[in-house]
């Protein structure tokens, strides 16, 4: 038997991701929760960086649910969606965005029919306690996406406006700031294939050389790496990298491979 | 069998409730414990509330039990309570106005007795580890009050003075702020009866527009809901009406009901 | 059969946690993790400090894990430490000084060895998902530290220089703040041997009567106590003594005894 793990994966705070874990381990007291933080309030963008990091390819277990509740939208006509993706797991959440950089995984899509999961009653301001928690503590007990959502064309599934990095000559254009995590360390939508053979990047008038490690730099001192998941990464070793050159999420800086 | 949660709720800071958490696993390694986030420290307050909102008489389980330590008054005289809530939950923690809301829900009180938990020595300042943590286990693993306690009457349940709202034509007075989400979004005590058939509320010198959702108005407007506990909250769509009104817990603003 | 816990005491965001949480679960889906929240960035002493406080000789129970992660050298030639301690415990992560505080209880130390872990395949930045994490799995699923390591020489493993008290007449010398919690309260790397017979201690140009309790003296006047774990701790009743004296974590002043 593999593990059915819940990833929760939200801007609620603790109070009231509590109260969706409630509603999981309720119906399904052998869940595990991986509860991912508290996503900046509102931000889809980042919500879907963090269920792209959280979801790897090559690490992913069978039958993991990825459980992404981060919708100013909620009580609005927006879809309550459930997606299979890669070998066995599945998405739950809004249909609002979220699922973006995982677009080419999805194989099957549907609505969350309320009847089937038993929830016809519901407050307009908390899904996640009435529809999404329930929904995914259903899958998590080996249900399928028939047996609590009706099936949706993928076509129907709203995808945000990512930004593609385009590499031409020694410039990258297009390069887009995905995520600044807790060291503020900034991760770039750029991918490692742009950066082949470089020996350093050149963003925001500093030269960041590309190593293998925070350490090879001196304390205070920026290093570009090769993050974990294969992503441009900036750091200050031992230090804010994202404090250093005010960039954030959403910063669109090109990039010069030096 | 029904599952056997329990609810942490507390100021303590993560390393601390960490230290609670082991003493509940090392007694208990089937039991799920559902960690409520860190209350703002001292304040009991906060710690009733979000105690209310957790114990929802319609979505509770069964042997529930609700781990609430919020203790400014740790090791003097006041009492280490344990009490019967509902159908078949408990209340574990200091006697000092934390159960204040779910006042009428006891059934049956106790003091905790330290020769029952097998627990005679114990520091002044750490109780959640000492005692309440191992209650909340032994009341997990079927316990009764009377295995864990010694009956008190009811009446020496400290209850805090919380304010109770009364319409008054087309004001409502004694409308008190009860919570601020980490949305900045702000919960009276004011349950919807309050407020049938009104259109909006006027409070601070701004007009709340009752609607059933938050993106019922555009982003950055002011918005009155019915929350998903019954009780009246303001909002701004994706903002933060917190930081606009300065309202905190504890303001007391008349309410104009139009 | 004991319970196998993993205290995870780490400075990674919520978001990284959650990751090597997968890697545990997937590998072991009963074990229990033990979050003891975020550390501040970068610092190995103040990890080294809660993990002392986590591993208390009379609470911690038989084969609990304690997996460190505050590796600034990530990547760098520092050993993978697995280390065995007290009566049955273990300790994993980076060589770099965490385990300090309990080098008298280690009785073997290995490094990780990758092959045994099934883990030959790593990045450069992420120890925590790709070696330290699996290898706390291995151990909770009942692996002895031969299997997942070879043995190395107990002098190998670094230590770091923490300072030692001395009492000189009425001072003590040497007394260093080692930690401040999320109430502002400061702990000291004095133990309470030296403050027998004690009424108070002198710090920073003020008075503080050493009392059992924090509600001893009225609110917002300062305390001082033995900490649940036998050591000096300074409080404001109800407020933040931190932020009123200015002390931080590594600041040694002089205590004058009274």
């Amino acid at each position: 038997m593999t593990p059915s793990l819940i990833n929760l994966i939200t801007d609620f705070g603790e109070d009231y991701r509590a109260i969706v874990k409630r509603e999981i381990f309720k119906r399904n007291p052998e869940a595990r929760v991986i509860d991912h933080g508290k996503v900046d309030e509102y931000s889809v963008w980042k919500t879907a960086h963090i269920l792209d990091v959280a979801y790897d390819r090559k690490t992913v277990a069978d039958r993991e649910i990825f459980l992404c509740i981060t919708d100013p939208g909620v009580g609005t006509a927006r879809e309550h969606l459930v997606a299979s993706i890669g070998d066995g797991c599945y998405f739950v959440g809004p249909n609002n965005g979220i699922i973006t950089y995982l677009g080419e995984e999805i194989s099957q899509a549907g609505a969350i029919n309320l009847q089937k999961i038993n929830r016809e009653k519901f407050s307009n301001t908390f899904h996640g306690r009435d529809i999404f928690g329930p929904t995914a503590a259903h899958l998590s007990l080996g249900k399928t996406i028939d047996e609590v959502a009706d099936s949706i064309d993928k076509e129907r599934i709203v995808l945000l406006d990512a930004k593609t990095p385009e590499r031409n000559g020694e410039y990258i254009k297009n390069s887009q700031v995905r995520y600044v995590d807790n060291y503020g360390d900034i991760i770039f939508n750029v991918h490692k294939i742009f950066l082949e053979g470089a020996e350093a990047v050149h963003i925001c008038g500093k030269r960041w050389p590309l190593r293998a490690t925070y350490a090879s730099v001196k304390a205070n001192n920026p290093v570009a790496l090769i993050n974990s998941t294969g992503l441009l990464e900036l750091a200050i070793n031992q230090g804010n990298a994202a404090a250093k050159t005010l960039l954030t999420e959403g910063s669109i800086v090109p990039i010069k491979v030096l």
